[in-house]
């Protein structure tokens, strides 16, 4: 099969996709798994897996792309388009504001300190807690099968579902998302309880995928939220070019500016060690690689993104 | 009966209280009455109150002295020497600090930023609701009975409850507070779970007095421990000794320097309006006039401190 | 004269453009002009500016685009552009960091709190200042004389100075950036003296310029360095995608999200009112309007800029 | 000679300071020498002098009570109360505030986060810095020269004179009290130039005393601002009072409230080692030991009062 005009970069792609994962799971070891949510403590070390799609559905697969994780902070973006999509842009930025910040994913600093309070952006820890508040639904069970569906949908893969064990250990361990949550909660950026929009946010933070879901869930924003394979509009492209200039402006915690330096791609990562990006108009990728750098990111897996960026000149500016 | 060698300032005190309540209670209009728990809102803006009692148990009272409000805050200070008394300075000192910050009351911004974590010291609400979590008892029905019995008998009055509105109230509106203790959980600071640590501190800020209580628990306080009336030792000086010392940098919150350098006496209060504090060696006092100025102390209440301390030469400097 | 292939739009811009000026003029209303130097006070509030260059230097202008001004803040970009030439990366990034930042262009709040101390990036005052430094010379005369050729050839412009009243103005009122400056050689960023910096520092803020030169100078960065009237590279690539990424994520204060989503352009503001902007791979823009918000942008440009991306689909995303 | 009615104690003093002075000096060895001013580095770690003198003048001492350093942070109270009486205190607390802040004593934190943007009090160096432009003076010449005939008049010594070496050295790295000063300046506290009121306020902090010039002037302090030994009133009462008050609060750096709670009396530290402070109504007290513990406080001087405290029963509380 021919990808035009794709050709030579999917060639080399496929030809060389194995050595730079070799090369790059050397720096498997610079990092630490997360270990505060204790059932992602439990990931590996040594794995390094990455999955490029294009616009034909072709893929370009190497090192452990079969291993399976949880979506963590990834979800973020696409409850964001959800969101957007159920309440529009003016309503979702009244509760979350539009700007990147320097400070921790899980800072209170910044809510306390500015007026009106309500969080920087849509992927910090506390406005994806307000984010999750916004899906439509009647309680947070019609929340998070509407959540389930939408991914499903986005990712084209009915089998998708909640990790229970993920699920229940950050709920179990999650005292700073309640005390971000309770401090909104406080500030009138939250209607509903905490529980319930805790409930939400666990859930979509734990359903399960691998490198190949993320790839094609990418694809979909890498085509401004026209599904290539299937020919269908799935996202307006408006909230697409939202979730995008999010993940290139805050998509890599407060490693975002550094990440758009020396990569140069729209990318969100998850404390599970995965990374999803993309060449915008082209391909969608799905990175993972558990141990974490201290800023959040997975040490590998932005090696080989960087790797990858320099090798094909992806970077959008 | 003969007040010597008090006998002359307790005439005068006698004799003009009654006028000086009167000039004081001009300055309730200055404040508003807090409102953010509704049970609170419903207290009359008018009222003035004042109690002081000497080493015989005599009293000197006027204006509305019966009236009958939450200690709020001001249990912060018997519940600090009680976890005192229950595990020694070493224990507590573990788990809140000693230093006086400028920073609102429910502030987290220290918290996050201060290594190692913990409040910066038992009278802010973070290190209250640690305090609260080190009180003897299998739970917090056991801990909250043993605050009652210990807080009745520093009162010399059996018949102290919780006001179950007030409790209601404040525990169905405290996101601020649920968020602090969260954040305290996430730090290793709470042992117990925060819903139990919650139920005992609103418990203890919900206890009914009025101001012949308030200045009745301050004599015991300003005799260092010992009961003048019933002569009998109830708290070991050292942990008076220390509760005095927070009274005087940081018990009017974050104007607890102003009333140092206006009043010069050991105090504190609470946002139902009312403020403890004692001439130390001499007599305990107790104030209420539910509007409060910005920095949360009662506008009449330090008004009137100011007037008696000056006039009486008071001040401890 | 024909525009191959941007024909269109270009016919477009040139047919309209002077009724969008008129449009957004009325914006200037909304905002205010600096105050804080002396000398930008003076600005006529009613200005609205606009030059557009593409690859053959045809230009489309519109309103006051003959109005003349100041680089302030723009110069910052071309400041960055000539320390890496002077430096190379690593040496200028162990001074500054990559990291966008929420908080007040001014502000010390980020330096005294995040370890290691130095300026989150280089469009910030204090990281400006610190580029300064670092700019080629043996004293500032050298520097500033240095900067003055640079910016010259850049905008190929041989008779760009600094204006001499705003120089004088900026220095005499620079309390802040006085503070910023010391904060930085107390944190060991700075190697030279404060006074010295600062001199190099106002004199590139103050170089007088008009929506042509803006237009100019962006039209190199938007041809990734090289400039596509003389064919000539000007920049190295890498150092233009660098400016370009910050201008993209901390170009607009903090107000950098909201105009990365709105906008999609990298552009960079400053308090005279203007602001570079560039459609990457084809135009250079130039926009003047005094008339601030409150976050330090100008109220009409941004509006302009907004309209112009809408209407041709300008957002990288 | 009889000492009345303290003759128990000061006979006890007199006897056992010696064998005190030497357990202590045990504690210099905790500490590190402040090196930020070089010349400051050069004081010899294992010293610790004290002298103690009573209302008549009698002086109890040990160990290096001969030894010369210069007052530093001491000389604040004594600016402080010298602007007082050069301005009344409303103008003082027009331009610094009365709270104590759990910051570090050179934080600009607070000073930017809080409205209306004055120090937080007179004895952090923001606020002693905005008090020395406040002494009266045509310029700072005449300032120095008037408070080194305040501080030569409440020490009783006319031979006091500012340490050259000392202030050249401060003045030299001053790059942090130099960047507070801008930021007050730009905030509308400082009314005068920033090099002038550093000179000032270098100056007094480079006054070069010994233990019994200390203790001579706590002796004043101790009594109000009657000099006891030549029945002399020196300083208004007020003023006294409230120098007093902010020593207890906030006079040992961010760990006034540990010395509060440990020790119980009105001090103020600097970072030469030195410790002024008094038993009200008694003793005026001066200590030294360089070695400074993390706050910034002499470890050898605050065990050798704690000592004293516990001893003698000297806490306030």
């Amino acid at each position: 099969m021919s990808h035009n005009p794709h050709d030579q970069t999917w060639k080399q792609l496929t030809d060389h996709l194995g050595e730079w994962v070799t090369e790059s799971k050397k720096h498997t070891t610079d990092g630490h798994v997360a270990s505060y949510i204790p059932e992602l403590a439990n990931a590996p070390a040594e794995i390094l897996g990455i999955c490029i799609m294009d616009a034909s559905g072709s893929i370009a697969a190497a090192g452990d792309s079969n291993f399976r994780f949880t979506l963590q902070s990834i979800s973020k973006v696409f409850t964001l388009i959800l969101a957007l999509m159920d309440n529009g842009e003016a309503a979702v930025f009244s509760k979350v504001g539009m700007e990147p910040t320097g400070d921790d994913f899980n800072s209170m600093l910044k809510l306390e300190l500015v007026e009106p309070g309500i969080p920087f952006n849509p992927l910090i820890n506390a406005g994806a807690i307000a984010i999750s508040s916004l899906i439509a639904g009647k309680d947070s069970t019609e929340q998070i099968a509407r959540i389930l569906t939408f991914f499903r949908e986005i990712a084209d893969n009915p089998s998708l579902e909640i990790n229970a064990a993920v699920y229940k250990s950050e709920s179990d361990t999650a005292h700073r998302n309640r005390s971000l949550a309770y401090f909104l909660k406080d500030n009138g950026v939250l209607d509903c309880e905490v529980d319930d929009v805790l409930r939400t946010y666990f859930s979509h933070c734990s359903i399960e995928v691998d490198c190949t879901d993320l790839a094609r869930m990418a694809l979909v924003l890498a085509h401004n939220g026209v599904d290539p394979i299937r020919h269908q509009r799935l996202i307006p492209r408006r909230f697409v070019q939202i979730a995008k200039t999010f993940m290139f402006t805050c998509g890599m915690y407060n490693a975002s500016g550094e990440f758009a330096m020396n990569v140069g791609l729209p990318a969100k990562s998850g404390v599970s060690g995965s990374i999803l990006s993309m060449v915008p108009g082209q391909y969608g990728i799905g990175v993972v690689s558990p141990p974490l750098n201290r800023k959040g990111n997975s040490t590998a897996g932005v090696h080989l993104l960087g790797k990858l960026s320099q090798e094909f000149d992806w970077s959008l500016f």
